[in-house]
């Protein structure tokens, strides 16, 4: 990507606040789509998206889209892409507290809409548009694998991870997209005591038959 | 639903059987297009899904689904209804088999393309679109819940009930949606002694702060 890629969650809204008084750049213009395609694909995941909805999104002309990015393709990918470079990494802390901090990271990632939108496109497109399986299946085996503990190998780090993922995945499809109660409504403080000793299991604890 | 309502997982394979020898009767070809909505949906979601391709794998004309179901909406609702039917229920066995009674029967389902169509089409769809969210939600709510331990109130047998589907859900996500490795190709012994102990802890553990 070009030296003006966007920090996904950098939550300064600057292209908004640079608006007032001057005619937008190319460049702005560029962040301006690409924040209203996250809301797009956040809301209606990529199938039920179109070029016209992103275009009246952001308030430009569809032809501009095609211009900056071709295809529904490409606006996808660079509206999520480094989508889960937010997901925080505890390879510094101490080990008793990697399950906690990655649920505390995790839920932290949907409380502001600068960080939820691009993984909740990806989420809500992931069932239906094997791109969005890709960044699904990358994050989980890259990312997430990052926390397990050293010193096992390969397929059991895997495992673990996968693992992790399908909770806090299940966990955010069930709390924030098809928002079943009392899960949707329930406090992150009490979310995050059931699922650390979950999590925390996962990452490092017995799995018989391991 | 009237009385010709299909058995989701008969896997009797009996409308095709009887097919040999005679011209289909209309509750056949009914059956035919279930059969085959549920493969398109299952395949790719509601809002990949449309009539004409339907109507490809019945090998029927598209006008006939619009008979029988009205629209799209109608053919999916028929095409699922039931659909969790077959998760099984524990209530007459040993409290301490319950946890594992569930995920073995949440894996056996994903196991038989008869149970496993039409819930991989709700799994498939709920993210956008709101019917088949709605039929998770009860699923969860109604069915589900039916799992946790008796004596506990209204709000605290809902959270269980809601981690136990975040938990086997985000699996099938995982595992058989997105196919992450190496979860999606792990030996089904090995989730079921992996995921016993959290969906245990979730159906009548401490959880702390409850």
């Amino acid at each position: 990507m070009a030296p003006d890629a966007e920090p996904v969650a950098d939550g300064t809204g600057r292209a908004r606040g640079r608006r007032s008084g001057r005619r937008p750049g190319a460049n702005e213009t560029r962040l301006d789509i690409l924040r209203a395609a996250r809301r797009i694909f956040a809301a209606y995941g990529y199938g039920g998206a179109t070029m016209r909805t992103i275009a009246h999104e952001a308030d430009v002309d569809a032809a501009l889209i095609h211009h900056f990015f071709v295809s529904k393709e490409g606006v996808f990918a660079a509206a999520v892409e480094d989508s889960f470079a937010c997901v925080p990494i505890a390879a510094d802390d101490a080990p008793g507290d990697v399950g906690e901090r990655l649920v505390r990271g995790f839920l932290d990632l949907w409380s502001n809409p600068d960080t939820r939108d691009p993984v909740l496109a990806v989420l809500r497109s992931a069932p239906t548009y094997d791109e969005a399986a890709r960044l699904l299946r990358d994050l989980i085996g890259r990312r997430v694998a990052e926390y397990v503990a050293e010193g096992v190998g390969h397929d059991e780090a895997g495992l673990r991870a996968t693992l992790v993922g399908s909770q806090l995945l299940g966990l955010a499809l069930l709390r924030d997209v098809v928002k079943v109660e009392p899960l949707a409504s329930a406090d992150p403080e009490t979310i995050v005591r059931v699922l650390t000793p979950t999590v925390d299991r996962y990452l490092a604890g017995e799995l018989d038959p391991l």
